[in-house]
């Protein structure tokens, strides 16, 4: 089932509206926007969905479940105690974690050749769980994302897992985390940059 | 770049004998062997390496490192607190992980369309997080997991972060995620038994 490319322009069309309204608002990360603006440049990708990395406490029976799961905080940049703290106070309906995710992409690309390019590109800045997802009529889409992740147990309905000073080293270290995706995407927007010019 | 078939005949053939004798020792994780048979019963696809699920200690500066890190312990099946408890008794080299992962398998495929129905049943089988990793002649290399995983801090050079009691609820929980891995493998063992015949 090859891409329909009248299809896929349309859709790419759509996709940057989208995305210079979602940079207007602000309602886009900052930290983002050049590494999804470039891949817009390239004649045949553009993104879908992206996240330049993040920090969440989220009430879910385990940290992958989506279903009955609450995302309670989020924040793309780090963190401090005072921003988590308080949920430590709380009783969960479920489990609570402190998660820490690396920076995730997605891409739509009209032509193989070139959903391999990105991917290639990917790989070389630390993406180093980059594939392909799905293919069909409306293009060809990429998953980029590191294998940076963590998710740590604070809580339970019977116990809490954590001081207030453990919290403090765990922070730490998750921001190092974090950190360290935001200094791949970085790496991806200057290898990107480098292969439009 | 098209598959060399050749070539990739070759290889199947030896990884084929590679996995016989794996089973004859023993080497092979017996959760995964069938499923592992039923790949290589596809006409166009055989499995290069996979792993069934396992609970892990590991000491690194991050769970995703390989550089500078050590496997202390590993276990394909549940875990109990004696497996694990002698661990929070020593001072890591870095930071002292317990780390579960789901069930991960790579399947190299000589054909895009195998490629795609591999990944189709995965996903159907609760592998959500399956793509295609890369292409060449040497064939069509897909990654087939699930999105289990749960990494937890237990101890770097400073702190302890976890109690004795603590860790018997985390490992409830860990024991609770591997077994929802194995879940998710058994099903895939169905789902390729029912597209085999």
């Amino acid at each position: 089932m090859p891409v329909d490319m009248g299809l896929w322009r349309r859709l790419k069309d759509e996709a940057y509206r989208r995305v210079l309204e979602d940079i207007e608002i602000g309602y886009m990360d900052s930290d983002i926007v050049d590494v999804i603006l470039f891949f817009f440049k390239r004649k045949y990708s553009f993104t879908t969905s992206s996240c330049s990395g993040r920090i969440t406490v989220v009430d879910a029976v385990m940290p992958w479940k989506r279903k009955d799961s609450t995302v309670i905080f989020k924040k793309h940049s780090t963190v401090s105690i005072d921003d988590v703290v308080k949920y430590l106070s709380e009783v969960p309906v479920s489990r609570l974690w402190l998660i820490v995710t690396g920076p995730i992409i997605h891409v739509n690309s009209a032509k193989l050749s070139e959903a391999r390019e990105v991917i290639k590109i990917a790989r070389d800045s630390g993406f180093k769980h980059s594939g392909i997802m799905s293919m069909g009529k409306k293009g060809i889409i990429s998953e980029l994302r590191t294998g940076i992740r963590i998710a740590q147990l604070l809580k339970d309905k019977e116990r809490l897992y954590i001081t207030r000073d453990d919290l403090e080293g765990i922070l730490r270290i998750f921001n190092e985390a974090l950190l360290e995706g935001k200094k791949r995407l970085k790496r991806l927007e200057e290898n990107l940059r480098r292969s439009v010019s």
